[in-house]
């Protein structure tokens, strides 16, 4: 099963590399943009079949070394 | 309109940071984890409402500078 991981700064915590995105792109002549705002994005392959066993590994993967929770959030899909 | 782009490293392009998360995963105690792949994820608030031309200048943004073509892939989903 495969697992894809976002993990985002919870709205309100600074995000510099964000901001730094918004004025290159402006700096490029590209017009418009409010807010630029950067993420995470993780992949893993897990050998568990079951849905909620690697629902509940990948959320503890969350809790313990993918995002800090108190300035980011994550979230969660699942794949065969 | 908000644009949400995940940029992934291509299959092959060696990573090291998503090697080092399935260690460090692995030494926590997480059994089972075959790989893991880290990429980027940014989301950008567009003032633009055509999905046409918001499709175009996401895709130009991502050639230029958010995503490294030679070694990365992007991809783009826009959400109003």
């Amino acid at each position: 099963m495969k697992a894809k991981v976002h993990i985002t700064l919870k709205p309100g915590v600074l995000d510099p590399q964000g901001k730094a995105i918004a004025h290159a792109l402006a700096a490029l002549g590209f017009g418009g943009i409010a807010e630029a705002r950067q993420g995470k994005y993780i992949e893993i392959d897990l050998a568990e079949a079951d849905r909620a066993r690697a629902q509940a590994a990948v959320e503890a993967m969350c809790k313990q070394l993918l995002a800090n929770t108190v300035i980011e959030n994550y979230s969660i899909e699942l794949a065969e």
